[in-house]
């Protein structure tokens, strides 16, 4: 026993524990940070409701991460007989990229996008370059993979997903923004080979080729000929927002802005302070279906802009606004179990993670940056992580998320979408959620207190 | 066995049929639209969600006709004896209309005319005669019958509800409105007798005898000394304006108008948009219980009269609203299952068939004749039906309706009000849902699309 | 059989179904008003449904005051050993107040405040000076063992909680509001000792020593450095509102005048008419927790001060128009069981019994007193005490109350507090609401009838 480092001991211990923590778990909760067992005021709770610890965030990041390297392969197999395709030097018409587990990871997937962004910043909070190494090995991928799609494209005509299309036949903000602003930060941090020319192609994409309103507002020509989908947010904005400061392009970063004023404009109800999911053109009183996914993407893609916009940017305000509004809006709506509804003012639909995580990701980075008070966001933040790790099960996989969801028009569609650890829209955003809430248990600038069975999040004087 | 009195076979057969006869249907249920059966983003749904075929909303429509052939009789008893009289040239003092199974089916109960009014359509729509002949029936015993209870009246001076008391002693709207439009349409069909008598009589009631406010909108006294009920929206206006368009009688149609205006001044409340169940003198804030069937008399109401009132009327544009308003409001509250809430602010009430089938109605109705777009509401009424085709068992009564229900002031009671099949109010209302669903579903202006595992209806280009 | 008078066989059934239909209630209930046992109409209920009858009402009321005569005791016992301290001459270091059962009575809790403020209301409206008895009790225990505690202070300067520091050392609202209201009612009711001294102390306390905004608010400096309670409305207005009626102290009166309508300016939220929780000054944004005994205490203290406040005060139309706004609100969140839930605005929080009665009581002396409507709100009452009442179990206790709760940040705290009879927070409220609900039914301005199954608060002619 004695030959055991502390190490094992801890890694042991937490493997057990986030066993039994995980989705499968069987509370009642009682709050450890409550030293008196005896305390008939000390409620349990179906989720760990305390002080969460940094090597327990970790922990559950590594296990995520874990999972993924497994699950997310970057190889190129042939995909009739799954034969893995070593020779790269002459295409065949069959190559495709392997998905991986349940055939859920594709290398250029939106989702895969964020999940890249949460690897950068679980990296530089933690200091782990494990984390950045699955970044790097999959824009190597990226790189290397690209000439022989490229080949095979010329030689086949086949312009499927798996053979690179995202890249190759960009039709799509959900093709382009995404990954995009993870290739512009990893170049920032030094991660994985150079894919400037990627980058470039997608932002012209972006920039010049998606369709777009009269006044420039970015839609789609689906369900409807002429529709804005919230989603779209996080498919552009971040992406023009860090290239805009990566090259000191002002205009992208206006447009970045505008972006989000226009979507507002479209998208938000004042009556709620929630986002529609969409909106069509030729019916303008919006369907108030208030998807909890929707608004993450626009929460999200609000917090990146805000995080390089200049502080005299003539826009900004109105975005710290909107950001506010909303914030204080999804606050209210945040469940007992300290996740968020499927549909967000929908007490009778699931609890749905990747939302969730969305949330208390843009929520812990506005009050690390300043933009919103810990006074009434912290211990959302902090509840709101206890419930999303609980969705993180044994084998680093995210369970909860809805899978991929259109812009529809009824409630029943929207109430049974089905939920899977293969909708991957939950990794990326989970990494986020948990490196941003490390930094806000280590703000420098809020005295954290445990006082009479909860949490109180308190300005230090200046 | 024979011994038993009809009674406790009644009884018995209320108790065993009540179960399995029940709409119980065993979901979940998978789209059968989606032709991938190994689509792992198609959910599965508590109702059969996927288009409806005409075919099976007319076999839905068949079934409650043929249950109504049976249970809603034409005939007069002995009370006593329950015995048919057949013999009608002398009246006797206990001769009584049959109200059939359950003695749920009044010849003359508001219920009923809703029930024709769903029979003219459905044969309208489908072109079957075999729905115009249910009201034939019942409109040629009322022909016959009529004198018979005058004679009774006059020789016994009874004036029981059974005994045609809504026409020799009309003393409410619910006597008089909901009968009296079905007889104006049933006579503008060309179906049944001609009972201009009856129409005239019971118009002249509601234009000069009911009780009115000193503003004109017509009220109650009771249950406080002056009150005004939603449900009178239905019970008066169809009347109103049907008549005014059949005679070219444009203070009817200005009548009309007017309630839905006064009606909406009173009762609709703009923060929900939705209409409280009632308003009293004595108190003008409004108790704020949003009941789902007023609500669908007041839509139903408002689809009712826009339908024959012209296009250059100086309130229909004010009407419109209105409606817009309540619609997009109402359809914000579909539950996860098509249906609405008993209560439709409170998603912990029960899942009412009656509204729904007047809000499927309703809404199908206003897509059809161009007042709201069906971008946003197409597949809100299709998702109702659904819900509401499920409730129809396989007699072909109608379930889960509430039963008559007063005026009230607290939640409890609303809450607990019971469901019945021979609750009658939802027979009319599904009747009236599924045939103008066929319209819809048929409509040549729209293009309705199967995508990505929902429905879109799309406008076509003029 | 026939020997047992029909009184005896109605407290017979009054004591075996009180056991029964305590909060092991096994429902449902059908109304017994509703004599016609074949009505298909009339529902059932999880809570008797009726119109509760005087005897019954103070049969729960006497109940309650049973079990606390045997669970509050008035004694000093020996903390160490559990024995009774009957030798009082010279005071020991361990010497303590007997918080009887569970150690969850205190002598001067803020709870036992409201405890004794019940009890006087009971006397009064029953005329059984039983409930009056127990607060002479209380009051004289006080008297008789302030100068031993004081004694014991100066002698062992311990200032612990059970041996009388909320008079000897008083530090907050909790430790003196409450307590001193129901020392002023009592004195104005000549129940028990004179506690003047006591009195004026507190009355110094709250007026001069307790800390408050610049604005002359009453305020906390905890959980943040200076936050707003809702409960200090409670903790203060109804002692400062009779002080100033008893001592025709306008200035006093003028200050609880003022603390309504501060509290309210920085509380009350126009869009919910309910109030938050409470405020912060390093976050004026108001954290949207409408936690339901919050809004109670608010509501309680509101009526208090009307009672009082002279109708030419300029302050009272502004305070009424509060008050009516706020019972609006709370109706409408009314559940289908009578009772409102921990959260008001959120229903899949638990029901709370403290504020629901706080409620009930607030409603019925609002009628009472004019102040608001019987039409909109007498069965609102009604319905809720039914509720109330059915959380009194066998022995008295009142079960289903949030214990102390403090002003937390996430929904998660609140949905999972936990709930019980020691709770002590349920028992005088439950004593205020079944008294004036008895003067409610009582009320001769007011006709009451069951009608159509339910219930009609009509006001009468004058």
């Amino acid at each position: 026993m004695s030959r055991q480092s502390p190490g094992f001991v801890l890694v042991f211990a937490l493997v057990c524990c986030s066993g039994l923590e995980s989705v499968l778990a069987d509370g009642p909760y009682r709050n450890r940070d409550n030293r008196s067992v005896y305390d008939l005021s000390e409620g349990t709770y179906p989720i760990p409701y305390q002080m969460p610890r940094r090597e327990e965030i970790v922990e559950v990041l590594q296990r995520i991460r874990g999972y993924l390297e497994t699950a997310a392969p970057t190889r190129i197999i042939n995909d009739r007989t799954g034969d893995q395709i070593t020779d790269w030097t002459t295409p065949i018409e069959d190559a495709y990229t392997d998905r991986g587990e349940a055939r859920a990871f594709y290398n250029l997937d939106y989702t895969m996008g964020v999940t890249h962004s949460g690897m950068l910043l679980c990296a530089e909070v933690t200091g782990d370059k494990a984390f950045t190494d699955f970044t790097a090995r999959h824009l190597q991928f990226i790189a290397d993979a690209l000439p022989y799609f490229r080949a095979q494209g010329e030689k086949f005509n086949k312009g499927r997903r798996g053979a690179f299309r995202a890249i190759l036949h960009t039709e799509s903000l959900d093709d382009s923004g995404s990954m995009c602003a993870a290739l512009i930060k990893a170049r920032q941090a030094g991660v994985g080979p150079d894919l400037e020319p990627v980058i470039r192609h997608w932002m012209d994409y972006i920039s010049t080729k998606q369709f777009r309103l009269p006044d420039g507002t970015l839609a789609r020509q689906r369900p409807q000929p002429v529709s804005l989908w919230a989603d779209d947010a996080y498919m552009s904005i971040p992406a023009l927002a860090h290239m805009g400061a990566m090259t000191k392009n002002r205009a992208l970063l206006d447009d970045a802005a505008r972006q989000v004023v226009q979507f507002s404009k479209y998208l938000f109800d004042p009556k709620t302070c929630l986002y529609a999911h969409g909106w069509h053109a030729n019916q303008p009183l919006n369907p108030q279906f208030y998807w909890a996914r929707a608004n993450g993407w626009v929460m999200m893609a609000t917090v990146e802009l805000l995080g390089v916009l200049p502080e005299d940017h003539p826009q900004r305000d109105e975005i710290l606004n909107y950001l506010r509004e909303h914030i204080r809006a999804v606050a209210r709506l945040q469940s007992g179990e300290g996740l968020w509804h499927q549909m967000l003012d929908k007490n009778d639909t699931y609890l749905e993670t990747s939302a969730s995580a969305m949330f208390v990701f843009s929520i812990a980075r506005a009050i690390n940056r300043g933009w919103i008070s810990p006074v009434s966001y912290g211990s959302v933040a902090q509840a709101g992580w206890i419930g999303v790790a609980q969705k993180v099960n044994r084998r680093g996989q995210v369970e909860g998320t809805c899978v991929g969801t259109t812009l529809a028009g009824d409630n029943v569609y929207y109430y049974h979408r089905p939920t899977s650890p293969y909708a991957t829209h939950g990794y990326g955003p989970v990494l986020l959620a948990g490196a941003e809430m490390i930094r806000l248990l280590e703000n420098p600038k809020i005295d954290i207190r445990h006082s009479v069975r909860t949490y109180h999040y308190i300005p230090k004087e200046p």
